[in-house]
């Protein structure tokens, strides 16, 4: 039952942040945590980048408009934006994370598995970096990987562990 | 299908940002943008509140538990996290919405809606501010609105509208 009749349709559809380059974190975002691309959209000195777990939806037997319209019906989505030449920009200074002074304000994105111990041996095995392995700290049963650009993403069961 | 045979599980759970009120949050998120409150986590010198549209999930009937339980298990979650104090400290600058420096990163969260007109003027009626209203600027298919912490909430509709 949604909370009000007004905003029944509504849906928390995505999360933007800014990477610098999209290469890297495309196959990061793609092969490492295991999204597909939905959409990519030129914009002039900006391209935008879709994505989205598919658990069912078969983006790949899609044709691109299909996908394209995916992107709006549905929750989970991660957007990238790429300001162009910051990839190859040396003295680009890179994006805060949200985690520390100044610039603290966001904090994380959040990925559900079902063994959060099995997920973070195949990160350290691909090269991730660890912001908080699962056995550091007193938080046993959750972690936190970097993106690449050091994005914190917390890594947790996909069920209620005590 | 899942990209990968060991992503396979994985969901884009939640993002989280830090809130400096959470009554004045919860109050924007729960009855102006129209999420549920799942769940509430005492930490000690913080609280973690986790919301989520409710979409035929009938989060009112279930007990606290079951709540908890449920957000583990999906996509479009918002955890809103308060350090406590925040709110009563007059010297507290805020928090930074990612969008200008120092501090740019993060972008924005966005919600999808069935009618972006009736859903800016719902907002407009309750005193919510605008960072782009619909009429505003070239792409008048989206607008941008604030949270009371000055993040950027992206308004659009669930379809693909050229």
């Amino acid at each position: 039952m949604p909370r009000t009749a007004e905003t029944a349709s509504f849906q928390f559809n995505h999360t933007m942040i800014r990477v610098r380059d999209p290469e890297v974190s495309l196959k990061f975002y793609t092969e490492i945590i295991g999204m597909d691309l939905l959409s990519k959209k030129d914009m002039g000195d900006f391209t935008l980048y879709f994505l989205a777990f598919d658990h069912g939806q078969n983006y790949k037997a899609m044709s691109e408009e299909e996908r394209e319209k995916a992107r709006f019906a549905r929750e989970g989505v991660l957007e990238l934006t790429h300001n162009h030449g910051t990839e190859k920009d040396e003295s680009f200074a890179g994006y805060a994370s949200g985690n520390s002074d100044p610039g603290r304000g966001f904090g994380h994105i959040a990925i559900t598995v079902n063994d959060v111990e099995e997920a973070c041996a195949r990160f350290e095995q691909l090269g991730v970096q660890f912001k908080k392995r699962p056995q550091d700290g007193k938080m046993r049963h959750i972690a936190f990987i970097l993106d690449p650009d050091g994005y914190w993403i917390e890594v947790l069961s996909n069920r209620l562990e005590l």
